[in-house]
């Protein structure tokens, strides 16, 4: 295997690649910390022609790849396993965007662009790139492409796959599609675009797209509430999309103990409402700079909520140093569970109808799993996504991990009885591809797996991410 | 073969099976008469099981077979080639709409219901289903979802991918998939439904479908425009978007020809403007029961346009029927050109800026290979599309004929140059299955016959229609 270093050294340039167990720690450890696995080397390209290299050599040598973006990914599916087999494939490098056109309607990236960097470039060409999450200051537009990433634009402008007009894409043995379209329709064949988008790394490695922008909408109107219940919360957004129409740009939800722990670890956070409540919704309208109407229809909604019953109380924003904070406690949930301690995660959709049923209904059952479990449930309840988090008991790391596969499966077996999916938005990765596929009937299996032969014969494209590992 | 045929009555019943050709002549020939095929038999299965015991009976017998939906395609994807030995599977018995639920914004329903009763469906729910073309009377929805039919919503709610939540598919053995989610995100695997919408049914069999509502639209400011030119219309867009946000549903365009056309041959059809124009737009916002600042906004539209050079004269619709009456003059160009003559059809997209200089550039290239040829002109403007059709020169039929070919490579050279698609919202059907891929890269065809490869092994789903055959 010497020769394969040799090969990748004069693909990417010797500063390019990583070899040295120290050097790659950054890049076999996922953002969780469950996943810590290894790899025969690091290599990052800079260029699609290097990429094609690195894949066509790694081909030749049957070596599996591990393509990798910011290293984000909750479910395991950038790092590698634990063989040392694999090369990584990191896309960080390649960061240049190649194109904004704003009348077109259309920004062409590399893949390793991060995607807070894609939203800056619409916003300086007067535009809006509507990809929105947690980690948009270091996952790669790449990633999210990669595994069709979510987030608290969904609502309103779809999943990745809805923003994405082109790519480019390496196939395993290293050939180039260029797939880089920037057309509205195109019906001539298969829409392998959207065969790529979502495989995880899987199938290729995605170096390049053509996304969609839109117009900008510099004007918010945006509060915090407290509702009763996730019922409530259901039925407040149906009153919010009635009274606000397609302004209505977010609708998320957390519960008090994901709200706690933000309080108790954010630095600056604090509570902007004065009694507590056991839910909380940030609903924000959005729009053009002569839409005047969104602060009059926020508090249409605000006061038929709480004539309704649906609302107890909100805060709103009055400043846009006010929105940043009241966004703040969302957006720093996820961070702040992991300051707390071990957590279990999922990535949930439920039929909307049922979310607030279903989420009453898993309390006792993970109670009765593991006494003193936590449940910090918050997500995107207007497209019926929630992030069902566990935190262990208090001081009770080890038994939440010791719990762990009984109370993912206590949770999936309900979802699938509910006809919902085990994995919104994050994939399936590692961590999920052996549930995934348990929880798919025979002949979907098949089909996928029909899928991955036929476009990377020799299962060299991430293995045992998104299909498990046959035999 | 008596024993398939056996085997097909069997699955379907006696009264449901064709095989005399009279009774088969409406099945083998296509809406524009170009493809005129033949056939082993016609079966017309009323359920998903017996689709699937007719798959799996060809699959045995190695017999192609041509799913056909409402017979409205514009490509002869739909219909069997000459050779005979296909069996034509008719999806038209299979009419249920199993589900409406508003709430949760879905309608399920069986792949042979008519579009338009799809669109009543809804409308009886007081909710939205937004696809709208011009066969919409006829046509399927298994048939859009196969062809990934476009028509006059995309621009607002997008083609018909955007629409669909889960799908049940009867694959090429007959084995069923059953991927009737109704969820907005689920992220577990490859998105195989996005691989069978628009594979014109070279992969398997739609059978059934969740579909998305949207909120009703019972509101509607309608205006048929009279534009100086492509150019003039692209900007016009811009204005119009500018003032109606998202109440912007329609924004078609037609030149002077094909409104010529409609007021020849379509019975009570009127010019509604004192002048002739070369182009015009049919633009329409829509919205809820309680948006009532349509009106204004169409107004400011096109004040606006009056005063910046983009449009001279305007009929706004006064009542129901009036905006029935303009939308006629729109849907009822096909049916006008049908009457007319021989029509040579081309739907193309181009990046909407270089639309208006496309179209203008067109004109001379095609009079040089065909004097006195008429380009029918008219589409879907906001989304880059245009029907570029051709009418036969006054009297030469034949002449249209024989430059056929000459005149649709000059066309599509033209688009492949300009980053277009040969083929927007229509598939590639018979017609342009060899064109389609010889504007395609090498590699872009590999990757479409190994998923083809990987789903139809054996090559018996609708041979020859968007993949040309191999040798």
């Amino acid at each position: 295997m010497t020769d394969l270093l040799d090969q990748l050294r004069t693909a990417v340039g010797d500063g390019h690649i990583l070899t040295d167990e120290a050097d790659m720690a950054a890049y076999v450890v996922d953002w969780t910390g469950v996943h810590a696995g290894r790899a025969r080397a690091v290599v990052r390209p800079g260029s699609t022609d290097e990429v094609a290299a690195v894949l066509a050599a790694c081909h030749a040598a049957g070596v599996p790849v591990v393509p990798q973006g910011g290293n984000t990914g909750l479910v395991g599916g950038g790092v590698p396993d634990s063989s040392g087999s694999s090369v990584v494939l990191s896309l960080g490098r390649m960061r240049t965007i190649r194109d904004v056109d704003p009348v077109a309607g259309t920004i062409t990236v590399d893949a390793g662009v991060v995607l807070a960097d894609v939203q800056v470039a619409a916003e300086e060409a007067d535009r809006l790139f509507p990809m929105s999450l947690g980690s948009e200051g270091s996952c790669t537009i790449g990633g999210n492409l990669a595994t069709n990433a979510g987030g608290t634009a969904v609502l309103r402008y779809g999943m990745t796959r809805e923003l994405v007009l082109g790519l480019e894409v390496v196939l395993p043995d290293g050939r180039v599609w260029d797939g880089m379209r920037a057309l509205r329709k195109d019906n001539t064949g298969y829409s392998l675009k959207d065969l790529f988008v979502g495989s995880e790394g899987t199938l290729g490695v995605i170096t390049g797209a053509v996304l969609r922008l839109f117009p900008a909408t510099p004007r918010h109107a945006t509060a915090w509430v407290a509702v009763p219940s996730v019922e409530a919360a259901v039925s407040l957004l149906g009153t919010a999309q009635q009274h606000a129409g397609a302004h209505l740009a977010t609708f998320e939800i957390a519960n008090r103990q994901a709200l706690d722990l933000v309080l108790a670890h954010l630095p600056g956070a604090s509570d902007p409402l004065a009694e507590p409540s056991d839910w909380y919704v940030l609903v924000e309208l959005a729009g053009a700079a002569s839409d005047d109407g969104l602060d009059d229809a926020l508090e249409a909604i605000l006061t038929s909520a709480v004539d309704d019953g649906l609302a107890t109380d909100a805060a709103v924003a009055g400043s846009p140093a006010q929105r940043s904070s009241l966004w703040a406690l969302r957006e720093g949930i996820s961070e702040a569970q992991k300051v707390e301690g071990a957590t279990l995660k999922h990535d949930v959709t439920l039929p909307i109808a049922s979310l607030a049923s279903w989420a009453s209904s898993m309390g006792p059952i993970l109670e009765e799993v593991l006494p003193g479990v936590r449940p910090v449930t918050y997500g995107h309840v207007g497209d019926g996504n929630l992030h069902y988090n566990l935190s262990a008991p208090v001081g009770g790391d080890d038994d939440l991990r010791a719990a762990a596969h009984d109370l993912s499966t206590a949770i999936y077996d309900s979802v699938a009885a509910g006809h919902g999916s085990i994995s919104a938005e994050h994939g399936l990765g590692r961590t999920k591809a052996a549930a995934g596929a348990s929880y798919k009937s025979a002949v979907e299996v098949d089909l996928m797996r029909a899928v991955k032969a036929a476009l990377d014969p020799r299962g060299l494209m991430n293995p045992g991410v998104l299909l498990p590992r046959l035999g």
